[in-house]
């Protein structure tokens, strides 16, 4: 099939699954969970072989990958994520009367989503954006992922045979391989009406720009992931200085480093900075080197290391040397507070198991970090009660700078909930008011139509007097089941 | 003031006010309600006599502008448009603990915001954009439009006197004169986060292309304007021709044409064409031409129509000459379906009250006018019920057109409440995921940020665990006070 083709299936199978019940998407969405975990015992080794990650971690993101699509499934048979909106009609409202207007979600359109080489499962085939797209109510034309391509016909087929199953179209799902140029054609086929996307600020900002120059722009969902600072303080530091550096190594190695909430920057008060830095310098000398996703990507990991070991601002804790051509050996640089101000070149994500560590002498130069940060999918503050108390101004700050903030923990394990927000700041994400994780990510691919003094029986279920979906609703101004 | 100063101070405002709460962001709203009342009588002949527009119809407009800011004082008073959601943590959770996650809209920052030229009230300087971004926290540089300046600056220091009446940082709301190279310079402030802009397509699109070359891209919330078809069918139109004939010219004219959801585009069924085309004419001779907003706005008005005469296709009903430099003489051209299908010139708005009456032969013509139609701001279906009955796929299709969809009346007079929607498919909006009037419109200046294990102190009211607003939220997957 050309592309033509692919989207005009697409879109006919659109005007009829957009009308398709919560309950038979739901339906159709569980078909594809049971689906995976049918063919486990295929999917694991394939998946674990291609991505170079331990079967034991694959296994877990099969686990995530279905209770995601669970998740969204639930949301769709429940229904009230439409939005529904009633105001009734006041025929007697001077000086003019007032119209019947009834207003909810309806899905986009054909969506273009890109897979991404990191999550081989959870971010790909039937991830996040495949999967809320669907559930929306859009069809969805996926463009594999070169670096899993058994992983992902297997799962594309999961995908359409539970479309058959569940008598629907086969135009709501197609799976099409190719690199660049391929993906660059989907995006500017005049029928898509969106894009999804997970991977590098490169290649998000390159499918973001071409969607913006179409005939007809279309928004693009590009999740580029960032350094995820982490800010020390003190007390907490001093408290807790071998856990905290424990744990901030176990999210800095994990997946060799390959998250998009992995932590690469850190900054550390300077009275604790040396005592830190060997701490993390012990746990980092006991994690094995772990192979990362493919050739290139280790490539691109030493070639970063080395532009970084250029700067003579830095100083080394922890060198990796190219050792090896696929495995990631994590590294770790220090750099003044002041120094890092100066040159915004500082603040790039370095993709794997490297971080900067920021020494700072006071709460003005971290204030002054914070106003220089560019936008972050998370923000992770440890400090004691007592110490973020008077903070109120710095965190007011940081809140314009993510889309998450903690105050416990590590920014890596991003939990599949309704309130996760897994989106911020350009350059981030290329839009920070929606997210890629959650159940919030369904709201990218809808938009809000009205029906002004539409006659009862023409009315979708959603916007009929007697609810028979049972669904949430604001009804003149109230909300209400 | 240069516009680093004025960013630099709505940057400033903004780090202040985001954290007002709704009941004081209601209270300023309110008072800039009041300050208009009380300047009723100096404003409405300035406003009248700056836009060529009658006083009473001004007056209305200002009846409009203060009942959408006290919706929007409502509507933050209330605070459930934060969307609110809480997800407990769970300890125990296997294999990881769950953590606490709490979810909210935060405002996105400084935005500028574009007067119209055909609402000097209601879609200007506190029109709805501009109380829309006030509400929901963020500051508003305002680019008041030219063709109205003393009205401008008159609302601009409304108020600016209710923000320092409330205590409020004057840098919150600033008036910005100019031309289109001001306008673009304050698109361009690094500081700016959202655009808002009416007007036409040209004008819209160059702010969007503008705002998405920066070096960190912004929405645009562009509202260009659409010819909002009404499809006649025949039953309803030989029941009712003298009415709606009546009813639609009423709609045609009103405002000399100036409306954005004026409806330039009619198809009729050929069996009546001739009856409605004769009954159209009676009443647009009844039609007294009144003058337009400025010298430009007729000019372009007559050009286009000279264009538009050169058109063979075009059979004129009743023609408009430029026999005034200001006044807008109404005029109705027909068309084959079968020609104007042909070209999509055809769908070009005229701004101004100039409709064309697209004359089909057959449902099957009249599909693929569905099809073929660009994105509106309103589509119109004049049937009687039982003609309707089994248009269950035209219908299915017109929805991908629009973003509201009216079964009985006119497009124009656009209803401020929860229900509207007003914004559709591009290019009659830049983006149809947000509406432009309506409660909702607040949505537009918000993201959602998540705090994950935020020391209970330190959440912001919204998402404190004894929800001292008193707000919906979604607190464990479950809707609730």
């Amino acid at each position: 099939m050309n592309y033509d083709q692919i989207f005009q299936s697409a879109q006919d199978a659109f005007l009829h699954f957009k009308n398709v019940s919560g309950k038979d998407k739901g339906k159709f969405l569980r078909r594809i969970a049971e689906g995976i975990e049918a063919e486990k015992a295929t999917l694991i080794p394939i998946a674990a072989g291609e991505s170079n990650l331990p079967e034991g971690r694959i296994s877990g993101e099969l686990g995530r990958t279905v209770g995601q699509i669970r998740l969204f499934a639930n949301l769709v048979e429940e229904g009230s994520w439409v939005e529904a909106v009633i105001d009734h009609a006041n025929p007697d409202r001077a000086p003019a009367p007032k119209p019947d207007l009834r207003r909810y979600l309806t899905p986009l359109g054909p969506i273009v989503v890109f897979g991404a080489s990191n999550f081989p499962l959870a971010f790909s085939t039937a991830g996040g954006d495949t999967i809320s797209a669907l559930a929306a109510g859009c069809p969805v034309i996926y463009k594999g992922h070169p670096a899993h391509p058994d992983t992902s016909k297997l799962v594309g087929q999961i995908i359409q045979k539970a479309a058959i199953d569940s008598g629907l179209p086969v135009g709501l799902f197609t799976h099409v391989e190719g690199g660049i140029a391929e993906g660059q054609a989907l995006v500017k086929h005049p029928l898509a009406k969106a894009v999804a996307f997970t991977g590098s600020f490169t290649g998000g900002k390159a499918l973001f720009d071409l969607a913006h120059q179409r005939e007809e722009p279309i928004p693009v969902f590009a999740e580029m992931g960032s350094v995820n600072p982490i800010i020390t303080f003190k007390k907490k530091l001093a408290n807790n200085l071998e856990v905290l550096a424990k744990q901030f190594v176990g999210s800095l190695t994990l997946g060799a480093g390959q998250f998009c909430t992995n932590p690469g920057l850190i900054m550390v008060p300077s009275a604790h900075a040396e005592d830190f830095a060997e701490a993390v310098k012990k746990e980092l000398e006991e994690i094995a080197a772990a192979p990362m996703l493919h050739e290139g990507i280790a490539e691109a990991y030493y070639k970063s290391l080395e532009s970084m070991k250029e700067r003579k601002e830095l100083h080394w804790v922890q060198v990796a040397e190219a050792k090896d051509l696929i495995k990631a050996y994590p590294a770790l640089a220090k750099i003044k507070a002041t120094d890092w101000l100066e040159d915004d070149h500082f603040q790039q994500e370095v993709f794997g198991s490297f971080a900067l560590m920021v020494v700072y002498e006071n709460f003005n130069e971290l204030f002054a970090i914070a106003q220089r940060l560019h936008g972050q999918l998370t923000i992770t503050l440890w400090g004691e009660e007592e110490e973020l108390a008077n903070k109120a101004d710095l965190i007011n700050q940081l809140e314009e700078k993510c889309g998450r903030l903690l105050f416990k923990g590590v920014p890596t394990g991003v939990e599949v909930s309704h309130a996760m927000q897994h989106g911020g700041p350009y350059p981030s994400t290329s839009d920070s008011r929606f997210t890629s994780v959650g159940s919030y990510a369904i709201k990218r691919f809808a938009r809000p139509i009205a029906f002004q003094d539409m006659p009862h029986e023409l009315l979708p279920d959603a916007l009929r007097a007697d609810n028979p979906l049972g669904i949430w609703r604001m009804v003149d101004g109230e909300f209400k089941k």
